[in-house]
């Protein structure tokens, strides 16, 4: 098995190759692959298939020549991720599969993707569609943090976002466990912690409701732009907000269309050759461990 | 640059082929290779090269083939790990530089190494050399554990080793911050908790100096079993103590020459292809963040 290992802004992902369709990758390969102590470490794997190869793949087939076959670390199947996007396009890219504009398909529908001329080399930019069921609502903390309101929308994924005061409130968060959102969003909900540094300049953290806090999320840096211009009533005026997270910096522009864009680093860093042996007695003793 | 991914115990590195001697590892690439989310991720890299070819190891070269340069994942030397050891070998072995027994150069001096026939596969032992400064000392603690007295040694890193009632007690342990040892070693100490499972049978967890609780410390599991020898009176009897911690399982002897021999596994995993690019990018930021 080969494999490419990325990042964007430090979530970290093994692209897995494998235009055919022709990889049974089961949860238990998953989860040795991403392993970071026994396997290679990752926060999850990113298989590239052509969607016609694929079963859920197929229906975008004639739209888009890509599917993002998303897992999770733990081995669960993902719709969508913005950061693991920009990574697959990149890959792509290298491979001369796609020029500068194309489209990804996802569980979560097609993503357009584009590079620009004159970005800073390495950026890839994805069109994330509008933010639904934006409103003022949940009351949300973190310790040491007083509970404060938060803003909800879903871009698509269900999300919150909490103003917080200044960098040293920000820094001094507790996110070792899950936020306290009242009342929680139906689906439950990743929660972004966010300070304003300067005009459309932001600072955040992010806790991803089942992961715990990333080093960055990429629709959380688009919900908190989002979040913040809804507040201050500027709303979809294709401004271009700056996002600071701990894995480094992204642009979001949500524009006059109410679709959102979010721009950001894409790093291809290594060409890795797994030992078929080990990959089959490393996911062979996880799935007896678990049976 | 190649490289190859394996571990001991999921005590996890990356091996660096440089049998002549040609790369200039600096700490800063070290660093972007080992960071677990914008590099390859590992606790340090096993830099292998020929002893004559290197200025350290050259002292070595009439009584040894090949010298371990490892460095640890700050960027740091380390004078020896027990549980690379074991990978160093093991890729020598992959590679057909070594036979069955072989002795590896470090910065401690010469450790031999062996598979035997019939050990389970992928099982490595090294003879670390006899423990020093053996005695029943520190008293020693982590939340919640009562102080405790402790016996502190040498092989040839520094432990104290202390006894915990019983795994419950053992895994409810805060192992985040550094145990409290009165008095502590002059030149710090790795810290490991152990329980006994059975005859000859303990269950340790470990925190290291300067890097805090990890998943194997192949000389703390020598330790481990030697302190529990020394306190039950049987001392170096050649008897096989197995020893049990978060990263997989090691036997000790404890010979009765006074030598301490560490038998345990060692996996590669994958062969690695780093983008030249991305390294000199990743260590030369890293450079100008740290200057």
């Amino acid at each position: 098995m080969r494999l490419v290992k990325g990042h964007g802004t430090e979530n970290d992902f093994l692209v897995l190759p494998d235009l055919d369709g022709e990889i049974d990758l089961s949860p238990a390969a998953v989860r040795a692959l991403c392993d970071r102590h026994a396997g290679l470490g990752a926060d999850g794997v990113l298989r590239v298939v052509r969607a016609a190869n694929d079963p859920e793949g197929k229906p975008l087939a004639d739209e888009c020549e890509f599917f993002m076959d998303y897992r999770n670390a733990d081995g669960s199947v993902a719709e969508m991720c913005g950061n693991g996007m920009r990574v697959f396009y990149r890959y792509l890219q290298r491979e001369s599969l796609v020029g500068q504009d194309a489209a990804g398909a996802t569980r979560r529908g097609i993503v357009c993707v584009r590079t620009e001329e004159g970005q800073v080399e390495g950026n890839v930019t994805l069109a994330l569609g509008s933010p639904r069921g934006l409103a003022a609502r949940p009351g949300a903390t973190a310790a040491p943090l007083a509970p404060t309101g938060g803003v909800a929308l879903e871009i698509p994924n269900p999300h919150v976002v909490v103003p917080v005061p200044d960098t040293d409130t920000l820094v001094a968060l507790d996110l070792s466990r899950p936020p306290v959102v009242e009342p929680p969003l139906p689906t439950g909900q990743n929660v972004e912690f966010v300070v304003r540094l300067g005009e459309r300049h932001l600072r955040m953290r992010v806790h991803e409701r089942g992961v715990g806090e990333t080093r960055s999320c990429g629709t959380g840096i688009c919900a908190a732009a989002v979040a913040v211009a809804h507040t201050d009533g500027v709303g979809a005026d294709g401004s271009t907000w700056t996002v600071d997270v701990p894995g480094g910096r992204c642009q979001v522009v949500w524009r006059p269309d109410g679709a959102v864009e979010l721009t950001g680093p894409a790093v291809l860093l290594a060409d890795i050759e797994v030992d078929d042996a080990w990959l089959r007695q490393a996911a062979g003793s996880d799935l007896s461990a678990a049976g």
